[in-house]
């Protein structure tokens, strides 16, 4: 069976934050948005479905969980939580807050405007957030 | 407890198709796209977390197992699922699935250009497929 590899795309948008037992948790470099990218670390995962049952079910798990304390951290107005995988094959899901005043509010963040990157100093901090949420949200 | 009712947007822009043990399965109108919208049958939920957790994990299967079987009988490229609710605020899943070829291709199909009517016969022999595959796919 092969081994996980993260593909290249994603390695370049994005920051790794923590693994968790299913998921790799990614930071995304867009300073617009608290954004997270989840990837099932399982090798050859295109579509949701080509998880067994209790992956799946642990995949929404550490989504949700985390969303939801993401949510309550940034203060967010809602949770988008979507897998796309039109530009990146392998799958991946999407968990970002929204807000009413953001960039691309209401609208999907996807294809507006330019990414705004991070000065270093907010990646390294938002990295640590996201770390400390998801450790917290999905050890129980 | 209040009862369940549809957001008035969400009846305006999709039909019904079929209820299944938790949600609403409906159409979305643009015929662009085969694209359906799950809406748990339960009264104020807005985020995911707002169910309790077993009716989370038959949301996720619900939708799931039909667009499984939406994307093998449309022969579809891309599955997308997404939780956006921007706009209207009760909460519903998107499950559509793409083509190297549609109309927004590889972006996402939220707020790109028009929707396109489905002339009356198309719209009801598409709703026809998707209640039968819903009822298939999710009956075991």
């Amino acid at each position: 069976m092969p081994n996980f590899t993260l593909d290249s795309r994603l390695q370049r948008d994005s920051i790794h934050v923590v693994d968790l037992p299913l998921c790799q948790v990614r930071l995304s470099r867009d300073a617009r948005y608290p954004w997270v990218i989840l990837i099932p670390q399982r090798a050859g995962v295109v579509e949701i479905y080509d998880l067994p049952g209790d992956d799946q079910a642990r995949l929404w798990q550490e989504a949700t969980r985390l969303g939801q304390a993401m949510m309550a951290f940034y203060r967010g107005d809602k949770l988008n939580i979507a897998t796309l995988g039109n530009v990146v094959a392998q799958f991946h899901l999407h968990v970002i807050v929204r807000f009413a005043d953001d960039a691309a509010w209401p609208g999907p963040v996807w294809g507006h405007g330019s990414a705004d990157a991070y000065p270093a100093d907010l990646l390294e901090q938002r990295r640590a957030e996201i770390a400390r949420l998801a450790s917290s949200a999905t050890s129980s």
